[in-house]
Order: structure tokens, then sequence, then C-alpha cells
């Protein structure tokens, strides 16, 4: 699994201050910090109360461009934003995200085509979030047969199959997983797939411990990704430890040093 | 997911000497300690070193169950050793364990008929522990099949995939995940299943953390107990997260003293 750094959000205060006064310090400390901590792609969100979504995107492109080497995660309902975004990236990057819906899925395959990105698909529609995995992987069907109509391989699809606050949507995340592995039998090559990770443990006590033990049970299901707090440190030593159970990285009694970069 | 708890087995020194001297005090200290803890099941395992196993076992179960009311699982591969364990038994116990070999089979499968024991089934043989996934349940079927012979209902036969050491035989961990979501489709009512957790982390560092991430993504696969040191704190609180995750257990914020039945 691999993971998409969360923190460069306008929900966080030093995020929303940073883009509203232009300050490009916070989001580059956090670019480096994330890369630094082996996130695979930083996510950029400029959060809800930005009026110039298209202006604050492409400045945070282009201030996290300046001080990371990683892909970015463009973050956003607003698709003018991601599109103004897109055009500023240097290299290809991941749209986060389009909903089953028919039109969204129009305009966001055709500029993921034109920009050659990738692309976050959520398991929802104008009817809300399905209840079981069985709803969630018609949804997904219809992701995949619209990146096959725009000539897009189902590779370059994340699908985010949706995950509830446990303390809320408790009945949710068994059919996440069952989502989870179902989704690798819908097309060849499969869709990928991701997850808002620090979503299932929303209002809960105990964040990281059910973040953690989510990611690894996520992980066994079949999980390619996460959008994530990768400077959690037990988090990382939990999906380190994971990769070696599944055999995707080789054991050594220094396994989770080699994971974290360090040494 | 419940836990047999492990710490009653003479390859630990305290309860070696105890069964040589014949000293109920470490015995019935662990069973006590492991029942508050939560265990389900006390396992009662004489060790390797000692020449009378019948009498030992006898013993064993006689000083356990002067301490605790949990059921027992006698853990041996000597048969005449855990039928003597089973006379004595006051409830109902668990076998642990029998291999697919037909003999062995045969002798278990009547013993357990005759005691009303529930029966850990490894899936090996005479040419040892499989390799993949389809091997393993090829496995478990002729032990579905021979406890439907002898009549007993196949959810009364725990299938014990068999772990190796992630250090030694890592690309087992993937095929026990994946033969614990197929087993569940052998038989109606379908078999339980179990395993030997720490098996998992032998000579490894990290071992704790091994541990429950693998509890965790096998719990995600379907596993419904573990032979396990039911007195980590740590593994007992990924246990809980996982049990409310997998929606077990009902949510609240005090859900992991709930679960170790603190407050």
């Amino acid at each position: 699994m691999i993971i998409i750094g969360e923190r460069i959000n306008g929900a966080f205060h030093d995020i929303a201050r940073a883009i509203r006064d232009r300050d490009p310090g916070p989001v580059q400390k956090w670019a480096r910090k994330q890369e630094a901590a082996g996130a695979a792609y930083l996510d950029l969100n400029v959060g809800t109360a930005v009026t110039d979504r298209v202006g604050a995107m492409q400045w945070l492109v282009g201030v996290a461009q300046e001080a990371s080497k990683l892909p970015l995660c463009l973050d956003s309902t607003d698709y003018d934003a991601i599109e103004a975004g897109l055009e500023v990236c240097k290299e290809p990057a991941m749209i986060n995200s389009v909903p089953a819906v028919q039109e969204k899925m129009d305009r966001v395959f055709t500029m993921a085509q034109k920009f050659k990105a990738e692309i976050i698909g959520l398991a929802m529609n104008e009817e809300g979030i399905p209840g079981d995995a069985e709803s969630r992987l018609a949804l997904a069907m219809e992701l995949v047969a619209n990146c096959d109509d725009k000539g897009i391989s189902p590779d370059r699809l994340y699908l985010d199959p949706i995950v509830l606050p446990c303390n809320v949507g408790q009945a949710h995340a068994p059919e996440v997983f069952e989502t989870l592995r179902q989704v690798k039998l819908l097309s060849d090559p499969p869709p990928k797939t991701t997850l808002g990770l620090s979503n299932i443990s929303q209002g809960t006590k105990n964040r990281q411990l059910i973040n953690r033990t989510f990611a690894v049970m996520a992980m066994a299901s079949g999980l390619d990704s996460a959008i994530a707090d990768v400077c959690d440190g037990e988090l990382l030593e939990a999906i380190a430890t994971a990769r070696v159970l599944l055999n995707m990285d080789i054991y050594c009694d220094s396994f989770i040093d080699v994971f974290k970069g360090i040494g």
C-alpha cells in the first residue's frame, strides 16, 4: 500500500492561513515533511473557506512543486479548480475525485485523458453512499465502464468504496472490505483502490488505533493506497508489517526502518 | 474472534517445573490470569520433556479445573494423553490437534464423538505443510468429510491453516489469508477457523507488532479464534478494534475496556 499525504488541506488552520496570505512556508514544510516520511503522492485541498478556488489551487500546485518532486493529488469538488491545477502540474497528477454521476464522469474522465491524470472514483452517486458491497460494486462498474469509454486503462482508476466513521456507520466497514475484495474482479487490468483513512475514526476516541487497525484489515482485503497521515509513526509501522505479511516486501529484522527510509 | 490462552504449556519453564514437581501454583495462577484477561479456552500442553504424558495431562486438567471454569483445549501429539485428559474433563473440551492423516483422523474424530469434544484440524498431512491455499483447502475438505462421516457437525471443527514464521516462510501468510476466506465455503454450517498466532513471529524482532497485525488481517479474512497470548494488552486492543470494525461488537467510546471486561 502507498500513502497519499493528507496534510496540505485547508481544513487545517495553518494551511488555511497560508492559502489566505499566499505564504508558501507551511505548504512547503508539509510537502517536505510528508515526502521524507514516505508519502507517494501529496494531496492538495484548498478547503471550503476559499472563494477563489481556481487561483488558490494553482498557487498550491506551484508552491508544492517547488518543495517536492512527488506527484500531486488535486482534491476538490470544484472541477474548474482541478482543471486549473492540472494545467500547471509539471508531472501527471491524480484527480480527487469523481462520483458515479454521468455528467461529472464525462467532465473528469475527459480532463484525465487530456492531462494523463489518474482518477479517484467514488462508489456513490446522486442518491448517496450505498449501504452494501453489491451496490458499491455496481457503481464501481459504472466508473470502470466510463474509463473504458474514454480509452483510459482501468488501472488508472483508484476506486474509493467510501468509508464512514465507525461510530455512526458501523455496518459499512465490513461492506468496504468486501468491496475491496471483489472490485479486483471487475476488469483486466483491475482498478486500483484507495480510501480516506481518517474518515473511519472521525469523532471517535482512539483515533490512531482505529486508523491503523482498519488500514491493515483493508490491506488484507486488497487496498492499494490511502489518503492518510503519513506522519503517524505507528500507522507506518503497521503498514510496514502488513506489507511483509502480504509478501510485498522482504522480511529483515529492520523492515520498519527500511519502509520508513531510515538507515 | 476468541482467544485460546496459550500460557499453560510445558515449553515455559515455570509450567515445566510445575508439572515435574506436581505444583499446582503456577498452573492455577495462569488459569486465573488468562480467564481474567478474557480467554475463552485454556490450552493445556504438557511439553516435550515429560515422560509420563498421560499422567501429566490428567494432573494438568485436574488443577486447571480447580482454578477456572473455562473450557479446556488439550494440546498434544500423544492421543493417549489427550484421551486420558478428556476422561477427567468436567465439561466438553477441545482437542488440539489432528492433521489430515487418515489413521489419526479415525482416532481423533472417534474420541471427539465419544467425549463431545471440538477438534482443531490442521491443514497438513504426511507430506508436510502445503505451500498454497488450494492444497490447504483440499486437506481442509478431507477433515470436513471425516467430521461428516462420524456424524460430527462441521462447525465443531476449527480448521488451522498453519502459520509459518514470516522470516522463514514469508510466502505462506497470504496463502493463509486466502485459506481463511475460502474455507467458509466448504460446508454448511462452515468449519470454524483458528491458528497458532505466535508462530507468525517466531525468531523475529517486533514480535508483538507482527502478532497483532497478523491477527487483525486474519480477522478481516474470517478468522474465528487463535491460540495466543491473552495477556498481551496491545493485541487485545487491536482485536477489540477489529471486532468493532467487523461490526461484531457495538462501538462505544470505551469499547476497549468493554472487550477487556474492565469497568
